[in-house]
């Protein structure tokens, strides 16, 4: 399949920068995921001229146009009928879809169908129907002049159900090859490191290709090949695979997986263990990224956001000689506080985080960007001492990445003093 | 000022959906807000044919094309040559740019300067250099047959460091017309119901403009006036503000906040009070939201994510009578844990949320989005009992909404049983 594609995202919204078009994002990872070039992204107004305009352009460039957004039902929805009549077809109107459009007012909406969206269910006479059983836009393929035109709903979930189980599937039948992607996640390693690591590797890599993205604090490398089944590719990407796992060693973290939080909480239901944590300048961040992973409630007991002195004694029995000699940010303190979060939750282990996020210094001087974290674990209790730079959000999510690091290192009985490399 | 601009982003990442192009939303939202009509948006990759295709078309239909990305120092960073030879301009060295790029890499990266990074220091002859503090790409802007040209680089902190100091400088500078904006918040009424109650304002309004949007378990509107200047502005925008707060009455938690916790957080330093947080099902969100407003530790004393009724009993000391006889997830159950987390914290005021985030309902058999939300204070405890719906983000997410709103609605005075109306 060698099709040059464009997108054509319609909706004034984006040119008042209301919302960013995250749904052209993920069409092309989409599209890119089984071999498609998008070689155009464009963006126009709710206005007939200016999509007519942009449509000329498009086909003169692109064999493959999806467009996305303004199907809706009001007057300001263009698309169905400047691409309908662009492209010389008439539209007609499908009894079939009213009834899954007023089934969706019945059970969904549960308010009776006003008669404006009578006009959803008429399309371009002789498409493809891509059926909308999660909104009341319907979408639609046709083929025309050696053009291959596609209209998608722009609200995010209803535009990715549709490529999910309608784009995917009809690009799917129509090609000859796959691909198959696989992102292997980093942490301890700064993007130059990575590349300085797999520099040989990367530089040769054609089929399976090989890049790496940086993500706040941590990296991404994705290795993608192209054969005739998914096994072949598989087949392609093993001994790629095998290599850059043996360069990377245990900096990587896991494969086709979210972050550092999914990692912990699948080792700890592997290991039947569970955790907590004990937070200061973090605020509560390692406990919300925990407790977003579904299931989290099997190995998470709880956790403390001590963001005073009070709470670090009073609740976590942080003594207060240590917070008087060492003052809050500190190796004593890191040490102390995870030990109580572990004492507190009857956790099996416990990670704690105190540090300087900023804007400012606190009040002994520490820089920002000082930060302690501690593991507690029946064997004893360890802290690390990092320096991580300014800005308040990267400050906190590098933290928390260095704690959830931590104990993935323990539970896979690696040397966890190593995530300090960073 | 009536400028009619295309954005175009360069960059092959943007085609294969690696990342959005968040750059064009906050470039368009930036050009709106002083009068720019943004017509299209463009992204193509990093490929000087096509960059060269897209230049001739933006020519014909824009008078103000800002280029985005591809400012880099390496041999697929194109935009600049490009640029410059579609608009017949010699790219000339500029020896003080190099001194600004070597003292970046001196201060802020601490490693010499690859030689690489010399030729961006160069830019098309007579531009007026756009200096970039925060990175090695300078931007820059030139005129040239009718068109008035800007590239900036396309490094998300970067480009918008641009646009804010020099992009709607330059603008404003070029423009008799002003534009002030008013971002009201609204919690407790669905979009819907902001848009019935405010139907007339809305239809009627021109200058100012009123438009909604809905996020998250909220609405925000967006009032908009263009004048002369920004006391015409305001005087503009004055008596139709004052009937949307009239309308709207305590549901509008602020105007041109960012979220429920900035307006928590300066009503606590405004009263000298303290609060905390007890959380079940929000994971340690609420915590971690108020402790993203910088100087939240003045009015924060702490938190406890209570994910077991083990760490509910032993930590925020609910009886375990409570938890045999009514569930984790229940009303006395909230209010236990409210009181408890005022206690062992010591702050004026607690908060608590216990509830199914799903994706399951509970061993109790409660429904997935049943939350309860408590308060607890010197003047008494007070439980929300709510029905969120499905979703596990967005339970979370609205269920720390109420949480929040409970503790303003509490510090103004207000009613707080009234933001149960959603």
């Amino acid at each position: 399949m060698n099709f040059r594609a464009e997108l054509i995202a319609v909706g004034t919204e984006l040119l008042l920068g209301n919302i960013a078009n995250t749904d052209a994002q993920f069409v092309s990872e989409a599209l890119s995921s089984v071999g498609v070039d998008v070689l155009y992204h464009t963006a126009v107004g709710d206005n007939a001229q200016r999509l007519q305009a942009v449509t000329d352009i498009a086909r003169r460039r692109a064999d493959l146009i999806i467009y996305i957004g303004g199907l809706g039902p009001t007057y300001d929805d263009v698309t169905k009928n400047i691409v309908a009549q662009a492209f010389g077809r008439e539209l007609v109107f499908h009894p079939e879809i009213l009834e899954e459009i007023r089934h969706c007012f019945d059970t969904v909406f549960r308010r009776p169908m006003p008669e404006c969206n009578r006009q959803q269910a008429c399309l371009p006479a002789g498409c493809e129907v891509f059926h909308n059983p999660v909104g009341t836009a319907p979408g639609c393929c046709f083929e025309e002049d050696g053009v291959t035109v596609m209209m998608l709903p722009g609200v995010p979930h209803e535009c990715r159900y549709m490529v999910e189980h309608q784009v995917l599937p009809w690009l799917r039948r129509r090609s000859k090859q796959v691909i198959l992607s696989r992102d292997i996640r980093i942490f301890g390693l700064s993007e130059p490191q990575v590349q300085e690591l797999l520099a040989p590797l990367m530089n040769d890599a054609v089929n399976p290709s090989l890049a790496p993205y940086a993500k706040t604090g941590e990296v991404m490398l994705r290795m993608t090949a192209k054969a005739e089944s998914e096994a072949a590719c598989a087949k392609l990407m093993e001994p790629m695979l095998q290599e850059v796992r043996r360069l990377l060693g245990d900096y990587c973290y896991g494969e086709n997986i979210a972050g550092l939080e999914h990692a912990v909480v699948a080792l700890l239901r592997e290991k039947h263990r569970t955790c907590a944590a004990a937070e200061s300048c973090t605020g509560g961040l390692i406990a919300k990224r925990i407790t977003d992973v579904p299931g989290a409630s099997a190995v998470f007991r709880g956790g403390v956001v001590s963001y005073t002195n009070e709470v670090k004694a009073a609740v976590l029995g942080v003594p207060q000689a240590l917070l008087g000699t060492y003052g809050a940010v500190s190796e004593p303190v890191a040490a102390a506080m995870a030990d109580g979060a572990r004492r507190i939750t009857g956790a099996d282990l416990a990670v704690s985080v105190t540090g300087v996020a900023g804007p400012d210094r606190d009040d002994r001087g520490n820089e920002v960007g000082t930060v302690f974290v501690g593991l507690s674990t029946p064997e004893g209790t360890s802290v690390q001492h990092l320096s991580l730079g300014t800005g308040r959000t990267r400050v906190r999510v590098t933290a928390a990445h260095h704690a959830l690091d931590m104990i993935r290192r323990y539970l896979a009985d690696l040397d966890f003093e190593k995530s300090n490399a960073q």
